[in-house]
């Protein structure tokens, strides 16, 4: 049987899941395909350090030039983590004409157009579904199967680690520093968890589901990204009993004049979306087409083996490949504009202000919010003890411009003591 | 730009549907695409008729010969419905070289297995994503996403027609006959909707997802299927009571030996399982695979542009087409065996069985379940009006041969008073 030569650059938990599954499912791979896919080379930064997956001694370097460079080589999987090593790697892959399949996000938020507009010019095809979602098929499903669609949305529980937080606060009433250390004793939150609470894994995602749905590349300072540290476990007490839960969501849109949205924070969602019931490491994207209509998709977002088959998929797409212009990765079309400004973007707010126990304190944040214009739907004021209280304010539609207009006229109030905080609601309206 | 003719045979419904959304989003496509998809004949059975989506007159005509043997014509796309005729249109297409692209689920199940030989044989690729679940892209992530892994079962609600029923059943508390008027003054069931009820469209979906997962052609003698015609709303009723949701499952699995299990029938499943939430019109698939976990695709089932979505997606794939092997749509691979009798098949069940009220009759009952070795997992026995009363047990796991067995028993009995009504349960363990 004819095999097709890979080069694997990383032997981490992701790498090594892909070599372990390829051994597994030999069989039925080879059956499938009609190829053999064989692993020629491996590359690791340290070759002394212990592996938990098993490999031959032989297949391994800490050169990943040698990888790129074996003629032996036909397809590079790039699971090596970092930014400018794999953009090097990547780069001198596609230089050579060898197809290219990478699990990293934020090399391609970062560095997408230059990878794809070499990819085009060099028609070498890039694959990346590991990127997002890990075993969940969104980027297959997106950029194949909804290509006769506008996307109208993609909202999307985009990272377990902040999902398996926020899930353990709403379940078990624990506090975010309680529920970050749980995910780290399971394994589910890294020692340095930054980029996971902070909303960037998700934004990198999020950025390059927008340049499949609308063809253009967003730049990453455009995006609108908060995290979830400052989400307490009395918001999400609070938002429970207005019938909301609160997900960091990943919001990919675009309205009819072609200006897109791409957002990334913690979100009120409706009790009964969904969404709200996609918990622990799980993730999840509902995706709207203006011809398919609401679709969802629902799987494992990280871990050894979900993304391990994100990239196998990728691997036997790769020995498939054509040179047909698809097969580049990225298809960029003129229809859609540039990244709409967060002070333009509508929605519903929760709002939580620390303020007075006093008579008139509500009268004069109403007046706040009335003097720019901004509507409340709904409040709560729980029983205070001592001197402060806490109105939970739920906001009609309004712009971040005259919400970030309302605050400031808030703040500067007497009887407001504390920074307010502002969580956004999506109630997923047509 | 290079265009591309496709022939549409067939401008009911869903053709129309391909018509009027290659129009409406033209632009879009051809940008992705880089090609135009430009419809160059439409065949239909009768001039005459009235039609919802407007095409110009000239590119009708009531043969499909025509359509197929037009030389501007590079794909054919059969949405005519019925088996002879299409089965004669996709052998001519293949024979001329023509890519296919199908949504006809009766004809794949009951033909499938000559028609992929043929296009195998020629190495013309068939398409068919519209066939199953349409607009969620189920046999693009059976076969091209999960291509690495064993796929250890699929679960789906894959009858958009007998889950409105079932919903309104469980919702409303109507009864069958109810529900089943109620989905046809609402355009969800046909005029005649025995295919539906009686679980056969489920079952051509699940023949066809079996062999994307197992790669071998299952008869449709082989499957078990049972609708849902016998459900009544008090056993609806009683499945709450114990958590349960009755919905029609189509169920697809392998065991560790190969054997395969195909069936469609009212399935008890847990009420807190993500299938059990899915209502209405929709589908939902849960695919379990070795390598990627458990994943699940949700979204419309049917309707002119979920499945024209679908359509489309084939059609941008099949103008993009390579000859390569996996193209021509189907993946045999001698990994897997054949069909599991039923008889042979394990699973637990809900029984209710109508009785004499009078003392005794449950250690007959259970006495008779003994001598067959199927143990009871929990009971109800509502107050009865009368002499005559009802159990409904839960039955632990035993095989079919078992269960028939004891029924069989039961209905010997002096003390039963009626058919039982025999439902399965799925419990997704592990």
């Amino acid at each position: 049987m004819k095999q097709i030569g890979i080069g694997l650059a990383g032997f981490g938990t992701v790498g090594a899941g892909v070599f372990k599954n390829l051994a597994k499912n030999r069989a039925l791979l080879s059956e499938r395909l009609g190829v053999e896919l064989a692993v020629r080379r491996v590359a690791v930064r340290d070759l002394k350090k212990a592996r938990s997956v098993e490999a031959p001694a032989d297949l391994f370097t800490d050169d990943w030039k040698k990888v790129v460079d074996d003629p032996a080589v036909q397809i590079v999987v790039e699971l090596m983590g970092g930014i400018d090593e794999p953009l090097a790697l990547i780069t001198r892959a596609i230089e050579a004409g060898k197809i290219v399949v990478t699990g990293n996000k934020a090399l391609l938020a970062e560095h997408g157009k230059e990878i794809f507009d070499l990819a085009a010019a060099k028609n070498v095809p890039v694959f990346f579904e590991a990127a997002v979602a890990g075993g969940i098929p969104i980027i297959k499903a997106v950029r194949e199967s909804f290509v006769g669609n506008h996307i109208l949305s993609i909202h999307g529980i985009i990272n377990g680690t902040t999902n398996y937080i926020l899930t353990r606060m709403t379940d078990a009433g624990l506090d975010y520093a309680e529920a970050l250390a749980e995910a780290q004793a399971q394994g589910y939150a890294e020692a340095d968890p930054t980029l996971d609470v902070n909303g960037w894994d998700a934004a990198h995602k999020a950025i390059i589901l927008a340049s499949l749905a609308y063809g253009t590349w967003i730049c990453p300072k455009k995006v609108f990204v908060e995290g979830i540290e400052h989400v307490t476990a009395r918001d999400i007490a609070f938002a429970k009993i207005l019938g909301y839960r609160i997900k960091l969501l990943g919001i990919i849109k675009a309205d009819a004049s072609g200006e897109i949205e791409v957002r990334v924070h913690p979100t009120l969602i409706p009790e009964k979306h969904v969404l709200a019931s996609v918990n622990g490491v799980y993730n999840a994207l509902c995706v709207h087409g203006d011809v398919v209509g609401e679709t969802l998709f629902y799987g494992r977002g990280a871990g050894q083996d979900p993304t391990a088959s994100a990239v196998i998929a990728d691997l036997a797409e790769a020995a498939c490949a054509s040179a047909t212009r698809r097969d580049c990765g990225f298809m960029p079309h003129g229809l859609y504009g540039d990244c709409k400004a967060l002070d333009a973007i509508t929605c519903q707010y929760y709002l939580r202000i620390p303020v007075d126990d006093k008579p008139g304190v509500l009268a004069q944040v109403a007046g706040a919010l009335g003097a720019s214009n901004v509507g409340i739907s709904s409040m709560i004021q729980p029983e205070s003890a001592g001197e402060q209280a806490e109105l939970i304010l739920m906001l009609h539609d309004a712009t971040h411009a005259q919400v970030r207009n309302a605050i400031e006229r808030i703040q500067s109030l007497a009887c407001v003591k504390g920074a307010p905080l502002l969580l956004r609601v999506e109630n997923f309206a047509a």
